[in-house]
């Protein structure tokens, strides 16, 4: 089991000035992982470090890796993040203790000087998709976000009976994750309006995003063997920001009865930075509090440690710059702002229930948690929700409205955390501009 | 587009003489690809014909396939098939011919001499999983099935008003797919009795097989690119059996409101075969007649071509083996047999509308059909609908009865095309025996 207290451990002072900034969400303490390439070179996983990005290939072939797992320096050479997310959290640890070394102020001339070689500013380098999930699972963890989706198609019962007993989630489609700034395309499909007999086929009329946070598996569990929910933790990696553009009118007409299906196939996306889960240590929090009259999480999904290492407390916020903004040259728009916190499931018992069944998840799945919404106004995380189903636009301050995604708009998730005494540990953005049906 | 009429074309004899009887299933006309191991070497890629797998590593190394695309030689030293999948209907055909005429009964002494040192007969064999799909997706083409299942969860609209318009498909889970042969253990899961007040954490009461045939994508497409659906068939490789087995139990309490989770994750399990297209085609049909009244297909599920080459006659058969009968030296039962043809959603359809948002297919990703049943008595794919959802048992012939599987029950999916004149194409079997709960 992972020592978490360990994991505490604040990182000091860098060469790297950028990374000093306590505001800056990227100190020593983040330390998040990429797949990057500099001056047109191939795609290579990298580590940020305040405004910059370390070659990890380079940093291994030049021997600053050398005495760590074998199977690091292996995973160094690889396109995606899915092979050093199969090291395990041994190597893993031995990995951050050594960068956090490695940049350290109190490092000497020599290593100073030979990683700076190996640094490209941000600003110049090409991110690509972190990881290739071998499966994505979306949850369905936000029981805001349920009941107030579910009061839209089910007014008598907005919240299903298995909601409080079962982490809800389904299988996604991996294929179409595509990374932070990649456009995304207005999908066709059927939609039938409510009181037309036949539906009919076309760009669909209303797009949406879902503002979720994607936990990426380290360690697998083999076929048959579930994960105990005490060692949930151990299984997950890192996170990202994912959006998960759904056509609502799409999702109406199809996902009876077995699910959503191309309302949000077409493109998901995830921001480039992985953050390890040891950069959220600090900002863990117990679960959410049952109200009364919740039941107890069943066995299986239960344990002491969990109810401490469970939540994590995340800032969570969606902001719009639309086509007309753009020109106008206005700032994004903040459209909420919520918390992972207020999950009703957590992510160690994301892992235990999806593997509850005897089903291996793999290194490099995503798991996303779904939507992330809160019970205050303004912190829901769709414009489903934000809208109130459409019937109460969101207001813009150009005097723009929405209750859908219209062409030209760009979706902007970012999300950090932060504690007093601690720097902020940012997660980054995840972009998408929406493009025209073709 | 695929020149269909080339493909009709019947091969003749071989000089494997297993392969010459008409009713062996695996003549010259078949070629069917698998991943196998001989003399416990390493996995590779073979092709069986009539008892014998040849391999197709060692044959291209031997130089037998040097004119052939390079992409074919590469993708033979891969230990799945993927690879092979990739390389295009071209590729496809070159390696076909090269393999018919290799094996033709008018081959030279020398090539006779080298091929038949590379053969392996298949009862020595290790067959292994032919294929790592990127993405696997259930479809639910079978309107029989539909309604027989609607029947038993909504008595009042066993048919829901989209079933007839959209091809109904959900994402499955990937990594658990296990090649036929592997045991499958019982798994625990959550269920509620629906007398009691909350659920139950357990071993599934209600397992039951499901018999589907899977479709294996050959050449994918871009994102944002849908594929025109009278170009579908190019992108299909080839077919296997599966069963996808599925705890009812765990499925009726889980899956509102976003489809089948943890009831069918825990195992899928396919054949070892992969039949490629070209060897079906003498046995294409015309699609299921629509019945008066039912919509026609929208614009971009239909085609004159589809109308003729998208539904396949290949009569698909479930056997039941249990631990009385297997003690009792008694030979595994036929518990239904029913006919693809019968499904209300084509091949072809199910490629079209899968990438009709855009979402992109990947080389090796499986598109399983879902339940096959068909509409008469004992045509059913599935316990649930034979026992007509647990009302009225299946009697075995020793006494035994079952409305789901007991432990150390094996299933037995075959299938096999026949048509006047063709020599029998068989897909082999899919078994899997069930495991207690551990």
């Amino acid at each position: 089991m992972i020592d978490w207290d360990a994991m505490t451990a604040r990182g000091g002072a860098s060469w790297v000035e950028s990374a000093n900034d306590p505001e800056g969400g990227f100190p020593l303490d983040n330390l998040p992982y990429c797949i990057f390439s500099a001056e047109n070179g191939r795609a290579r996983p990298g580590v940020r470090i305040g405004s910059q990005i370390v070659d990890l290939e380079r940093l291994s072939r030049a021997g600053l890796l050398e005495d760590l797992h074998s199977s690091i320096n292996a995973a160094c050479a690889s396109r995606t993040l899915n092979k050093l997310m199969a090291c395990g959290t041994v190597a893993h640890a031995g990995l951050r203790n050594r960068l956090k070394t490695l940049f350290d102020a109190g490092a000497d001339h020599a290593t100073r000087t030979a990683v700076s070689e190996l640094l490209t500013p941000v600003d110049e380098a090409a991110l690509f998709k972190p990881v290739d999930p071998p499966d994505f699972t979306d949850f369905y963890a936000s029981i805001d976000h349920a009941t107030n989706v579910g009061r839209l198609f089910r007014p008598d019962s907005p919240l299903l009976p298995n909601y409080k007993f079962v982490p809800i989630g389904y299988h996604g489609r991996a294929s179409s994750i595509v990374v932070s700034g990649t456009p995304v395309r207005r999908p066709r499909g059927q939609t039938k309006h409510p009181l037309a007999s036949n539906p009919e086929f076309g760009p669909t009329r209303n797009l949406d995003y879902e503002l979720e946070v994607g936990l990426y598996v380290g360690t697998g569990n083999a076929q048959g063997e579930p994960v105990e929910i005490a060692l949930a933790g151990d299984h997950i990696f890192g996170v990202s920001l994912v959006n998960d553009w759904s056509a609502r009118d799409m999702q109406a007409w199809e996902y009876q009865p077995l699910g959503p299906f191309l309302a949000k196939s077409f493109a998901t996306s995830v921001s480039p930075w992985v953050v390890p889960m040891a950069a959220l240590h600090p900002f863990r929090v117990p679960a959410r509090l049952r109200t009364p009259g919740d039941p107890d999480p069943m066995d299986n999904l239960w344990s002491a440690t969990d109810q401490y290492s469970g939540a994590i407390d995340m800032t969570l916020e969606v902001f719009l710059l639309t086509e007309s903004m753009r020109a106008a040259g206005t700032e994004p728009h903040r459209l909420s702002r919520g918390n992972l916190r207020d999950l009703y499931w957590t992510p160690a018992q994301m892992i235990a229930h999806h593997t509850s069944n005897g089903c291996n998840l793999l290194p490099g799945d995503l798991l996303a948690t779904g939507t992330v919404s809160g019970s205050e106004e303004g912190s829901a995380g769709c414009l489903l929700e934000l809208s109130h189903g459409g019937g109460k636009p969101v207001l813009l301050p150009n005097g723009e409205k929405r209750i859908a995604l219209e062409d030209g708009d760009e979706v902007i998730l970012r999300g950090h955390c932060r504690r007093d005494g601690y720097p902020r540990i940012s997660l980054g953005e995840c972009r998408g501009t929406v493009l025209p049906s073709s």
